[in-house]
């Protein structure tokens, strides 16, 4: 396509290798940039730039941080004495978009998956087993995702760290709020039987 | 949401701003950066904040040019006696791709729209009379959307240049190529219809 300028094509280059951006939404953003200011491409170019030089992982938990500990780890508000463990930071904003924990949390940066060479050291999971070593830990919360990987990571960590003779609980699983038996897939059901609550 | 440093939510917020990019997809992306090597980012950090600096329009069609003229208004090869009117670069990209036009093109830079308060004097018209002014212009084939801002800017366009004597011609609309006349919408079959061809 040479009827577009080179750096223009740089520009749609380099977007379309985001994740979900094809060429063509590539070359819709790169047309909006252009339509834009050049002050607001200037900011998301000076983001982008500082963005690794800026965000770390906290050192306690593995959340992302601009300091040595997260703003979570630093409040001393939150009931230390209970770790929620999430794959990846996202997971962790879901959490605390409920309002519902207040403890604290380990993020473990990945799931096990063999198939992608992804094994225990490749996570964060020698630094779970320090921190519940350390005591004072009453209840860990296994929130990885209720996937393949998610399973097997949460039975892996339950054979880990039952021995230690903490409380350990994973994030029911069932019927999402809203849903239709109807339409729902079968182990989803499956799962909602088997953990069926007396009302 | 403060279990995010700023520095992530600021990236974040600029990546909103972006069109089709919502909170969660601007998320998503961010992590993605984060994820990804700090050079991958830093390239995409530059080719931002080159864009502006290097991409301008061509003097004479307004298409996009890192030089005084575009790649096609510099080519000695094109057919210089048909211009080819288009609302936006990639409308040109799109006609390009085809490789069935091998004329000049016109860029509008939009389209006729009263109610976003753009009139003719936003739109490049003036350059384009002024092109055909110039003379040595057979034919002006009138590409813009077939919308009813595109049909509106054709319209006017078309009471412009027909009386500078020039041919004006306006893309066939009609049936898509693989589309079922079941599930055409009513004004499409129409135009189709009377736009009928001997076979």
């Amino acid at each position: 396509m040479s009827s577009y300028p080179p750096a223009f094509m740089r520009m749609v280059e380099e977007l379309s290798r985001l994740p979900g951006v094809g060429s063509k939404t590539a070359q819709r953003l790169a047309f909006h940039m252009l339509r834009s200011s050049p002050e607001s491409a200037r900011a998301l170019s000076n983001s982008l730039a500082q963005l690794h030089e800026q965000v770390k992982t906290c050192s306690v938990c593995f959340n992302l941080s601009e300091s040595e500990l997260c703003p979570i780890c630093a409040d001393s508000r939150r009931q230390r004495q209970f770790i929620c463990v999430v794959e990846e930071p996202n997971d962790l904003g879901a959490i605390e978009r409920t309002g519902e924990f207040m403890g604290l949390y380990h993020v473990l940066l990945g799931s096990l998956s063999p198939l992608e060479g992804i094994g225990p050291d490749e996570l964060k999971i020698k630094e779970l087993l320090a921190r519940i070593g350390q005591g004072g830990i009453e209840e860990v919360i296994v929130a990885t995702n209720h996937s393949v990987e998610g399973e097997a990571t949460a039975l892996y960590l339950a054979r880990l760290i039952k021995p230690l003779g903490v409380r350990l609980t994973r994030l029911a699983s069932g019927l999402p709020m809203g849903a239709d038996l109807e339409y729902a897939d079968q182990v989803t059901v499956a799962r909602a039987f088997a953990g069926r609550r007396e009302i």
